[in-house]
């Protein structure tokens, strides 16, 4: 299996795509935060990549790697939303059709952005239907490719990106820690870190009540969990993928667990100290160091940042909770 | 006056003293604001700036530029909390002490936070006392060299450096949008701005209930009014200074209002959509374009983000009223 896992020339190659098009995000660093830590942290603001998430790399850099016969024919996807925008402004930007399948209750902000750039959406019940079928089954009705959230070597290969420009902008780093939902961020960043010359360890980060990736890593094999409630929407998998399982278990060191209300702690923290909007996804891999579940002590510490998109409503709400 | 007044040159040199010390921070575009106004919009994000605003640079520059003499007695000012924190952190990283004399009623983040880089704070009402009378005695009590927040070459030269790596990053600019409090920052800016090769217009902004530098503009001469009640804490000043009035009467074209709720508009739109916590004095000039107030059409537009200081409990007060 190890042998046809992606190599950092995948996310090279990815990184060559999505020149011009992608944001190079800011690595955010601040002394408040290295103080309170006892590390030096460097913080991967994918907050500010196009459409508010680093979803937008995996997704360019999968249409981009399609064949024009079968850009042509539009691009299919399932999302609770990061990657859903993702898909819609990617396929925009290619000027070819896209048809969204959104979870019913997923967040307005997301499913009104995604319809702002031009998809067109389709509803599910997350807690009673297999997204995974019914995305399939949408692709095929209307002849269009299917881009997946995370089963899929160029979405993970363009994710890795944010990790490439991580390391050159942040120089050498001891630990990378990155917020895991299905797992394509890390794989594609721990791609990157594991072959620095310098050892990097990679520790993923997920809510407590979605604790899929680790049962996984933990039993060796692929756990599937009901659908967590919890209040980090873009964790709410139920099981990492067979590619990404395959990647994680070669090059992911550890994954912790944080708390809905850790991660609550960590978007009020960026939020006064560094002005910075974090979605509860985006906050958790930083929630897990400020609540003090990784050993950061000394370190230079690599974290992404990896979505920003929370509505006012719902933000005040979970402040106000 | 013109003679004495701050040349590309004084900011080349705050720039130099700066380097590797103030944050270079981000200048941060998107496609939602472009479509929106129908501009090419160039945000400089000072939000991001060491101590969350712009102040940084300029107190570091006078506090940069004393003589050794004068900087060990330490340094006092008066400030309702951005030039404040700024203050205090430029004092902390000369090892030096500084004195901060506070309104009662400052933002109690700003407060904490100026405490915490090792001020001493001393408070006053602001709407009963004067506070530049206050700064003086204290300074003079002390044997401290007084750091006013803007009527100060060393500060407005210092401010400058914000506008010069702005067009390094953007490019050619028609339009540079500044906020304005007591003037510092546009005076820095639009100094930059007219010594560009291209002509560039400059135009302040100030809230409606504070117009002091708009009045004083039209007037031809310094106009004091009472102390404004307006969301924009950064921005109740009562009158330009003669160094401030002396540049923006040179090199500014025009002063624009914003009301308050078109401020926590603003406050709103860039948190929904760029993911970032400005502070009302903060928002205030892309207030001012988002509201329709200033003519971008078409045009290349900075716009500065001059700080992000605002608390979650303030945040949520002001985008629940």
């Amino acid at each position: 299996m190890s042998s046809t896992l992606p190599t950092l020339d995948d996310v090279g190659a990815a990184a060559a795509r999505l020149e011009g098009v992608a944001h190079r995000t800011p690595v955010v660093t601040g002394r408040t935060l290295n103080e309170r830590v006892g590390a030096a942290v460097f913080l991967k603001a994918e907050c500010f990549q196009r459409t508010g998430s680093f979803k937008f790399r995996g997704a360019y850099n999968a249409i981009a790697s399609l064949t024009d016969a079968e850009r042509s024919r539009g691009v299919a996807t399932y999302s609770s939303g990061n990657h859903a925008q993702a898909v819609a402004l990617a396929a925009a930007l290619h000027g070819i059709r896209s048809v969204i399948l959104m979870p019913e209750d997923a967040p307005s902000l997301k499913v009104e952005a995604t319809a702002g750039y031009g998809a067109e959406i389709v509803t599910y019940d997350r807690y009673a239907e297999q997204r995974t079928a019914l995305g399939e089954q949408l692709a095929n009705e209307r002849g269009m490719t299917l881009i997946p959230p995370f089963d899929h070597w160029d979405v993970i290969a363009g994710q890795g990106t944010a990790a490439l420009e991580l390391f050159e902008d942040a120089g050498p780093l001891d630990l990378l820690v990155v917020c895991v939902g299905g797992g394509g961020l890390i794989s594609g960043c721990a791609t990157v870190a594991k072959a620095q010359r310098r050892p990097v360890e990679v520790i993923g980060v997920e809510p407590a009540a979605g604790d899929d990736v680790r049962r996984s890593l933990v039993e060796g094999h692929i756990v599937e969990i009901p659908t967590p409630r919890t209040i980090a929407d873009g964790q709410q998998t139920t099981a990492p993928s067979e590619r990404t399982f395959a990647v994680m278990r070669e090059r992911v060191d550890d994954i912790v667990l944080v708390t809905d209300d850790e991660i609550i702690a960590a978007m009020r923290f960026v939020f006064e100290r560094m002005n910075l909007v974090l979605e509860p996804s985006g906050a958790s891999a930083l929630a897990a160091i400020l609540a003090g579940h990784i050993d950061v002590a000394g370190k230079r510490v690599g974290v992404t940042l990896s979505g920003g998109n929370v509505g006012i409503d719902r933000f005040v709400e979970l402040m106000s909770a």
